[in-house]
């Protein structure tokens, strides 16, 4: 049949007006007329109007670019894995929590807690934390045993202070075991995976300090003492040789007539037996000055700290902001709150929970200050090969080869130009970091081979075209 | 040196002190004081108090399970692998935006934007999408070049239909392709990476639809024509065999004097022979009833929907709002918006962009509800092997060799229990899906060997202390 003929038959003017507007967009051209507010705005606002508007991010947040996001992912990868390699289960919780599940969980903290406006409907909050959120999923879902991570962003209206990696909008990664087990089993493995997190990433050397929040209040609050003594108790307890001084305290008569001392000498006795059983005491130890920031904590806290390596001494000594660059201060805390979950039980019933949470930030911040100490090039692609043509016309060629080995789950890119020159191909490969160059070409089409290039060592050879898949995964594993 | 001389000599009553407390503390019993808000309210809240306040989600938003998360890392898995294998960088931005920068985006459905609280400082408002921020991150960088994914929440102050996938906070998962190019190749990818997330997501047939909106605004709009007659016109250019049909309309003579008629079919007749090229026609067609919901899009525009499958029609005979339940709609969508990003540049420079958009939250419930229906068991954690005791006083051995197996990167849990009874242990395996069980006992211990029972066929064998490791990873793959 013909076409236009029916065409016709409904108006020529119309299927003429289809085909020229088709026309008009399919080239993507600017149009006169672009419906809908954004269109008007568009034309509408003057350079005047977007010089007044500042672009940028709000206050203490910040984009992630697609080298921080290598880094980034590398660092999730690594403490996911590790989470999982413990056996933990995860969940998600919303970013915003009713206003009320937030209400006096943070002491005088709470006024850095973002509102939502009130547009009508309930009153939300953006979380704090991901502690109370944990706290209010247990109860909401009945659970008393759970050992699971939990990664997401949190929010301050906090001071930020970048260059130290402290932000408004910041991931928090938490770990927990909720459940009543026998004392101090949980609390030492997750001191392990705080171990062995900080261990894989390779952040250098680091402390893991232990306090009880309370001891240090009874010591150094109003009836106490002055602090010079406190942080004398503090250092005949440093866990250097920890448990023969626990022994010895033990075999002393006037302790052992004390019950509650010493029930709490065998306590942090097993506490640190399971940490070596576990392989890690060399690192860890009893210091009464720590204290953690939030309210919720009742048993045993603890927190992680970097300390300086060589490297970065002598960056601190060739560069001003260094010192505060690398002090980034604790990358891991966490500790036992047996009291939080029972707060949103109506039957006060307590669900004994024992966490850590991973600086996420912080370390962010000390692997892109390591990146940019070391210099090495972070790749922000996984593309093995480039698919290129060293002459005119072998757009469709290209099409044909790239979309087999996307098939063959190769990772593969090429221009997005009809007849790009060899020359600014090779550029991207050296630009991205592309290690492989499929060049097709008359000559290869004939041959039926295609042109296999190595970027760095500009080594050149035909590969049939059935092996060159083969070829690829060979050469990049 | 005698430790409790030296602790008298600083009075002995703050030693007594530490030690009591620290005793409390780390039984993690409940304690009579404690500091802070947290612990006045967790003493002073009633559970009247607590009745009044309704633990909940806010409207619109949930939480994620653990199966929910299994299904999505999956899902999310299988995405971002697409993206890379194109080779996409990624980003990420804040979650919330200055005000104005969302101003005058959306349309009507500003009305739909989330704002914070005005608590001094900055105003600030949820993001509505990532396209937006995306455009500010091009223009605030100068980025003329671009193929990123962005993958997060954005936040829409919608009518909820948790059935159907729609929440008020809910995942966008992009990829966008930034920059001036040869027309329709970068276009044609980005319906080639529809076509081959969903067809890698196993989520049964589908349709791409592809339209360009002010064709339809023209032809029914104000001065236009009557539906039934655009939908003819659409009739005749349907892609089945769309190719010769736009072949015979180049050759009519007619049409072949309208300059922009043949620019119209030639770009048409462009992008479907790229798309035969990526091996991307056979469900592909064009459908001028189509219309996306926001305002920028300039250009080509397309769409994909589900066609439900046998097994779905049956479900739905069986279940009431199973028709509710897989009519999801389309689970992606995308097209060119080349103002976008000249909007935010004060000197109105314009960076051509196309995009594509995955329906994640849609996808998620088709795939909730395929689990559903093929009732298949997911598992919640990836863990190898338990390592479990047979007799008391065993704990520690537990420890040492779980340890050793976290050492070689083995997924490997132990239970909290000092004394967990056999029976108990291996009713965790069956429970959480765990494969082995690495038993220990007196006998084995003597032996040197570890009992590995193979839960699934109760089979038990002994292996040798040294080759444990390598019998795991040999039975894990």
């Amino acid at each position: 049949m013909h076409v236009l003929d029916n065409l016709a038959a409904r108006g020529w003017r119309c299927a003429d007006l289809t085909l020229r507007s088709l026309a008009r967009h399919l080239q993507g051209q600017v149009i006169e007329k672009i419906t809908g507010p954004l269109g008007l705005k568009a034309h509408s606002s003057t350079n005047e109007e977007k010089h007044n508007f500042v672009l940028k991010t709000p206050k203490g947040s910040r984009d992630f670019h697609p080298r921080q996001m290598a880094i980034r992912e590398k660092v999730f990868g690594t403490i996911v894995n590790c989470f999982k390699r413990h056996g933990a289960q995860t969940i998600d919780t919303p970013v915003f929590e009713l206003k009320e599940t937030l209400t006096e969980k943070y002491g005088e903290e709470y006024k850095l807690i973002y509102n939502l406006e009130d547009q009508g409907g309930e009153l939300l909050s953006l979380r704090y934390d991901l502690t109370v959120p944990f706290a209010r999923y247990l109860v909401m879902n009945k659970i008393t045993n759970f050992k699971c991570y939990h990664i997401g962003k949190v929010y301050r209206r906090d001071h930020p202070s970048i260059r130290r990696g402290r932000y408004r909008e910041f991931y928090q990664c938490d770990f927990d075991i909720a459940g009543k087990y026998d004392p101090m089993i949980p609390d030492a493995e997750c001191m392990k995976i705080v171990h062995e997190i900080l261990t894989e990433l390779q952040l250098g050397d680091f402390l893991i300090k232990i306090s009880w929040e309370d001891v240090k209040n009874e010591m150094v609050g109003e009836n106490g003492l002055a602090p010079e003594a406190a942080d004398q108790i503090g250092a005949y307890v440093r866990l250097n040789g920890g448990i023969s001084l626990i022994e010895q305290l033990l075999q002393d008569p006037r302790l052992s007539q004390n019950k509650l001392a010493l029930e709490g000498l065998e306590d942090i006795k097993m506490l640190f037996r399971y940490l070596r059983l576990f392989g890690v005491t060399d690192n860890v130890f009893i210091d009464l000055s720590l204290a953690r920031g939030l309210d919720y904590y009742t048993g045993v806290i603890y927190e992680a700290v970097l300390l300086p390596n060589q490297g970065e001494m002598q960056f601190q000594q060739q560069n001003d902001h260094a010192e505060e660059l690398l002090n980034v201060g604790s990358v891991a805390g966490g500790g036992r709150y047996d009291e939080l979950v029972g707060m949103f039980d109506a039957k006060d019933r307590k669900v004994p929970c024992v966490g850590l949470s991973i600086g996420i930030e912080r370390i962010f911040a000390v692997m892109e200050q390591k990146a940019e100490i070391s210099e090495e090039k972070i790749r922000t692609t996984d593309t093995q090969i480039l698919v290129a043509a060293a002459q005119k016309n072998f757009l469709e060629e290209r099409m044909k080869l790239i979309s087999d080995l996307w098939s063959a789950g190769i990772k593969a890119e090429m221009l997005y130009k009809k007849d790009p020159k060899l020359l600014s191909q090779l550029h991207y490969c050296e630009e991205t970091g592309i290690p492989l160059v499929a060049i097709v070409g008359e000559q290869e089409l004939n041959d039926g081979v295609v042109k296999l290039r190595i970027v760095s060592t500009r080594e050149e050879i035909n590969v049939p075209r059935g092996n060159l898949i083969e070829e690829i995964k060979k050469r990049s594993s």
